[in-house]
């Protein structure tokens, strides 16, 4: 081999296999996000160079791939060495997220949307992460968003379709932690931490759960945050559960207490527990938080929240957004594949000199009769090219012999392993 | 507005119903494929730089966008100015093709593969193409390629699921004209052109369609072509339908033959028609060669052919293979949108301070009902409304009174224009 075939650094091959689990597990996620109402879009890979770099995308826009603006000769090269100037080497840029492509996109589209416009993006991003365990550099988000709607009826409606998506795909013992960051910074500004830390404090407070609150205090103590500020934290972190002290944040209060009224009226019960330090990293968020959980796993499996500021930031006015998104590189491997329906698939295998037409013919018949098929060549040992085709997911086969004419005579059996007591090896 | 919020040059954002459409076409296609045996692959949508720029892509290949070497500070850029390697700046591409990926795939994970390998690539490439009509800097490519079969039965495989995936898209009428470069060259050694010209000749031959038999014959004596070849190439253009030399190519020709009757025998007639002077421009099929006409369009819907040569490329051996490709965005402005199945789809009108508990009740009962339900504030101009849900495809409506609680009693109406004789507004 002349060279590594391997795909580039911390991106990945799909074979049929996993691809085609990977695209049924997307047609359930899309069928039932388009049953709640919302619409999918699409936007290209790259974005220019200035949009990507607006500070919409918080640490994420350092991760970007810059894509080369063509045709520069030596001394535009050199030019833009001496210049220090980004742009001047790059003109577009792969996306890190989708929603500064949906800040674009709405700002662009605005005219043709309805006036609260759900969205749902199912499309791959690029990160240069350091590659380690479960990330990538290419890997695929999906984004349900809620713009133009700033009361919660767009929260409910992204936490239930957020939950049905879950449950359709057998992950029905989700939970959602949900927070809002006024709670959070009244609860700063009720500790007696000065406003011009708060960034500092939340990030300590966001490591809450691996440090545990003796860590949490340490830490601030550390940063040299006010004693008596330090101390009513932790006062607070040992009350279990936690007690919101009267009169923080009572809109936000408010708001939570209405989101899960509404859910369990309509029969979604316990899925919310809120979290009054659930912080989430993205800066950009001005109200509820969210954060998808499951007993048996110690990550989360998605979020979102509410980030009023961002979409207007491509237009002269404020607009009032909402997204939730699921982690879909992580749950992937959490759920099983969805039935591939009731669609019987066969494997025709066949000499190596067989007849082509004779071949055609008979696959023509079984399609036609709306059967997947497929010819393998038959090969030394017959019991190994069988399991490999029932682990593809064919079910059944049939030998073909020189004077197999009608499909109809074909003998068809199922395959060994893809149905107990019914092993048969031809 | 601050800046333009269009997207990238020559890329574009699809909107909810292009988006609907798009992937419903796709679904027909992919379901096609699969029942015809093909297996769907994925691929990185960047390529290692040397991969990419190995020469297996023809002119294409200088249309790459080339995604910068991260981490390259002032002094490596300058290094790289002088040094006139375009490695030094890019490690990566976007892929032009996906030809190439397949040839770096298949070289990775041969191993895992069956012994002839039937795939299915559904994915966007990228050009850096002249913006204009038609033509797209990001454009989805549909291809089907057979790996490890020397023999016609790749061919009669690819041409019939080729048609069984025109036929669902109700493009019955579609034509594939088939030559092979075998016969090409024959040809052209029978005239007696100078081998060393062939690619020459090749590219005047390409242009009959356009500037017909005397446009060829004059550019080959431009060209300076040997008199007694382009006066054989005269004859042979007068003769309709041609009449190929005996003894030229005879094992293409027999091939072709081969072809045809085995489609012919499983019932597909006519559908072949051989062009000794097809000569599409990828210099790098070898054998059989394939192009979809269609009597209503001028223009090919979709292409392919026998490229022996290029998979082993990334091996140290040769690897026969055939492909065929669909040009998804010249057919899908051509076909009807396939019917989106029988999910009855209910738009919700509200007033804007209704209460969220009671709609997410009635909604979460008309979606366990298996309805797609859109909860839309209500407008001004109601009518105009009705007017935008219907062409974003629902088909029902009902207006939402404060003490509505079931929704079976909820008084569902036809949208208007969605069926005729049924226009009602509420």
């Amino acid at each position: 081999m002349a060279s590594p075939v391997t795909p580039p650094r911390g991106m990945r091959d799909f074979l049929p296999a996993d691809k085609a689990k990977r695209e049924r597990v997307l047609g359930v996620i899309r069928e039932t996000y388009a049953a709640h109402g919302f619409d999918e879009i699409e936007t290209p890979v790259m974005e220019d160079f200035g949009r990507l770099h607006a500070g919409l995308g918080g640490d994420n826009e350092k991760l970007a791939f810059n894509v080369m603006r063509r045709g520069l000769d030596a001394e535009a090269l050199r030019a833009a060495a001496e210049s220090d100037d980004p742009d001047a080497l790059a003109d577009l840029g792969l996306r890190f997220d989708l929603t500064v492509p949906l800040a674009r996109f709405y700002a662009s589209h605005r005219a043709s949307l309805p006036q609260v416009f759900r969205s749902v993006q199912i499309a791959p991003v690029w990160r240069a992460e350091r590659p380690q365990k479960g990330r990538y550099r290419q890997f695929v988000q999906c984004d349900i968003d809620i713009i133009g709607e700033a009361g919660i009826l767009a929260e409910i409606e992204l936490l239930t379709a957020t939950l049905a998506t879950l449950d359709a795909l057998g992950l029905e013992n989700c939970r959602i932690r949900i927070n809002d960051r006024r709670i959070l910074l009244g609860l700063l500004e009720h500790f007696g931490f000065e406003a011009s830390q708060n960034d500092s404090v939340l990030i300590t407070i966001d490591k809450l759960d691996k440090v545990g609150p003796e860590g949490v205090v340490a830490e601030l103590r550390e940063k040299g945050s006010r004693p008596e500020a330090v101390e009513a934290i932790e006062r607070f972190l040992a009350v279990s559960p936690p007690v919101l002290p009267e009169g923080v944040a009572q809109d936000a209060v408010a708001d939570l207490a209405r989101i899960e009224s509404a859910l369990a009226a309509a029969g979604v019960d316990g899925a919310l527990v809120f979290d009054p330090f659930l912080v989430r990293g993205m800066g950009y968020y001005t109200g509820t938080i969210f954060e998808i959980e499951h007993p048996d796993f110690t990550f989360s499996l998605g979020g979102g929240g509410r980030y009023d500021g961002m979409i207007g930031r491509f237009l002269t006015e404020s607009v009032p957004a909402c997204g939730f998104s699921i982690g879909f590189e992580r749950i992937i491997d959490l759920v099983a594949d969805p039935a591939a329906g009731n669609v019987r698939s066969v494997v025709l295998v066949h000499e190596k000199n067989a007849d082509p037409t004779q071949l055609l013919s008979l696959k023509r018949q079984l399609v036609a009769d709306g059967v997947r098929v497929r010819l393998e060549r038959r090969t030394k040992n017959l019991a190994n090219l069988l399991d490999r085709v029932a682990s593809a997911g064919f079910t059944e086969f049939a030998v073909v012999y020189p004077d197999t004419i009608d499909a109809s005579t074909l003998p068809i059996k199922r395959l060994p392993g893809t149905e107990s007591g019914e092993v048969v090896i031809a």
